[in-house]
């Protein structure tokens, strides 16, 4: 095997050079505050909404950039495009990063259409051993997900809080197994990209939080996404949560105290 | 939380749903051999040379099939969904799948443009411990991945053999601690989705192999991939990869005696 | 004690020295290709066919050599002794050496007499940590079994594909534990030392395959081995067994395409 200390790139460089391949978009075009999303139509809808071009949409992600410097991605499925697209964002060094996701509640409390504000995620499988020690919680930034949730409240919109395990699995819901080590960490939702942006965010020192959108509630009876349940979701609560990531993001930008504090965040 | 126990549906219902839901196509469309790709320009190919329609165009996946019942399907990157796919497919039954894949090639003996036959892969973190205990190995299907071999002496061209390393980690020549762990294990090559698709279709008792093209050297010097990389080596190979992939599946299905090996694979 | 850096031989020496007096063969009288077996009767079966000598009466292994350059030697029964003369074999650096072991079975479809042509062995406890980390799965390499598959074929003999499971442990069919934790791993076989003749041959580079026959099927009603059962399998079996390993060394050495592709599956 060839030998590993023959070439040890930067991981600067390696993300200079992949952001712009991925995305389609020059490193200076993405903006200080980036809403991530797997949703191509969050990143058409924003676009429709600004009047901006849509990048990269022959690469594997696609991206938009309002005026005010407000960045959208829709980076793809999973923790290991999760965490690639924070590692290519240390090329641009973006002030804040807020992931508008699903994920499916797994309490009697959480239905379909509530907004989730996670105060930590579990690193189930495939999330990101390689970053941090598995003992470090994968937590977001706090005044980010402060400014979040009073936008929320502004917006008279209620939601939980709680912990997302996050893993690579997907069809699990008939493992008996699974479901018992699912139910004894406790989780308020489940999805596959949550603990790997915080963790990942917290190595890269990015400002990171998540504002997530229970699609399912696959442990009660019928309550597996499926295609008509997921359409319903998108039509009547997916414009609502663009709206208040972006808002949050618009936000966090114009008022001066908070920029300034969050710089606390990174770590 | 809500009980374990009080919803436990069959994997098979949540497969015949989602494989459509992920696709855009009816689970009897999808054909009895499969290949699997990351690539929608090899989706694309397919079609064009099959003049067949291309399902999925609003979906996760997009997938194409031919009339000898040859599929095609580009799932995405990453084991999430190289396990989903995996999964899902348990809808339909196929008697083969065959990953077209793309890997780094980790030997001084391996160049860009080369292909690779992988005898098995490591389940690297995030590479579906769920499915089966990690002292059972990754392993292709014998019976197929020597029809492949002979497909690919009869067009005369070199391959090689070895263990593929599979990670959910993207950006990490720069890391040390990373790069001499890799050196440990010997692997020929570094994808990320190789030993999940090996162990979920073990798992789901399919018939599988993988069938990669060396597309970067990320360890040494100017090996990394980058936007122009990428761009020749798809230029050069991609079209005869896709051949080979349709030519094995297709041979594969014409054989019967090779047809009846194959069920002895699924263990 | 003795000061371990007082006297670092090379494991080269050692094997050159090491391999005529465990064998009573010097080393340039061993074949390029190298049966290896665990019984006697399969020395002397071979000895009587090619009207040569046995080597080594008076030691630990007996070998045997015929005029195309092709050897057996019995080297006894586990892992201790796989690794060993597999370290001993570096000495005289075989193209491929292929192992004619028999194994218990462990499925259904798997029936005395049947052959298995494992496609992977998982390294249970006592097989060879010190050569490879645990991660590294125990492979054949591929074309020296897809030669042998061939032969079989030809033959127009059955032969299985799968994983067997090496392990030290002998008496274990009253141990339920065990027993569990077989079945979770799913193997086709069990055995002592094919796992271990995989990752020493990967380590030192030697291509190796094998061909197991099964004598005992363990968890079934009167399936274990006793003097009976294990005659008869004898009897029945182990004539064509030796035969298949003959014919396959010896027509492997014949395809100069073959020697050359088997270059590639050292690693």
């Amino acid at each position: 095997m060839i030998d590993p200390d023959s070439n040890i790139v930067t991981k600067e460089a390696v993300a200079k050079d992949w952001l712009p391949r991925y995305t389609g978009t020059p490193v200076e075009e993405i903006g200080d505050y980036v809403l991530l999303t797997n949703f191509y139509a969050y990143v058409d809808q924003f676009a429709e909404r600004f009047g901006c071009e849509i990048t990269g949409q022959d690469r594997r992600m696609q991206a938009a950039t309002n005026k005010d410097g407000l960045s959208i991605i829709n980076f793809g499925i999973g923790s290991p495009n999760a965490a690639n697209i924070m590692d290519m964002l240390t090329a641009s060094k973006p002030k804040a990063v807020l992931f508008l996701g699903k994920c499916g509640g797994l309490k009697h409390s959480t239905e379909i259409g509530h907004f989730i504000l996670p105060i930590g995620a579990i690193r189930g499988e495939g999330t990101s051993d390689d970053y941090l020690p598995q003992a470090v919680p994968a937590l977001p930034s706090f005044k980010l997900h402060k400014f979040v949730s009073d936008k929320l409240c502004e917006c008279e919109l209620e939601y939980r809080t709680g912990v997302i395990y996050t893993t690579n699995r997907r069809v699990w819901e008939h493992d008996e197994k699974f479901r018992q080590k699912l139910k004894s960490y406790t989780p308020i939702g489940i999805d596959m990209e949550t603990a790997t942006i915080f963790i990942v965010g917290h190595a890269n020192k990015i400002a990171r939080g998540a504002l997530l959108l229970v699609s399912d509630v696959p442990t009660t009876p019928d309550g597996i996404k499926t295609s008509d349940s997921d359409a319903a979701v998108s039509r009547n609560w997916a414009e609502i949560h663009l709206e208040l990531g972006i808002d949050a993001l618009t936000g966090i930008g114009e008022k001066g105290e908070e920029i300034k504090h969050l710089r606390y965040e990174n770590q």
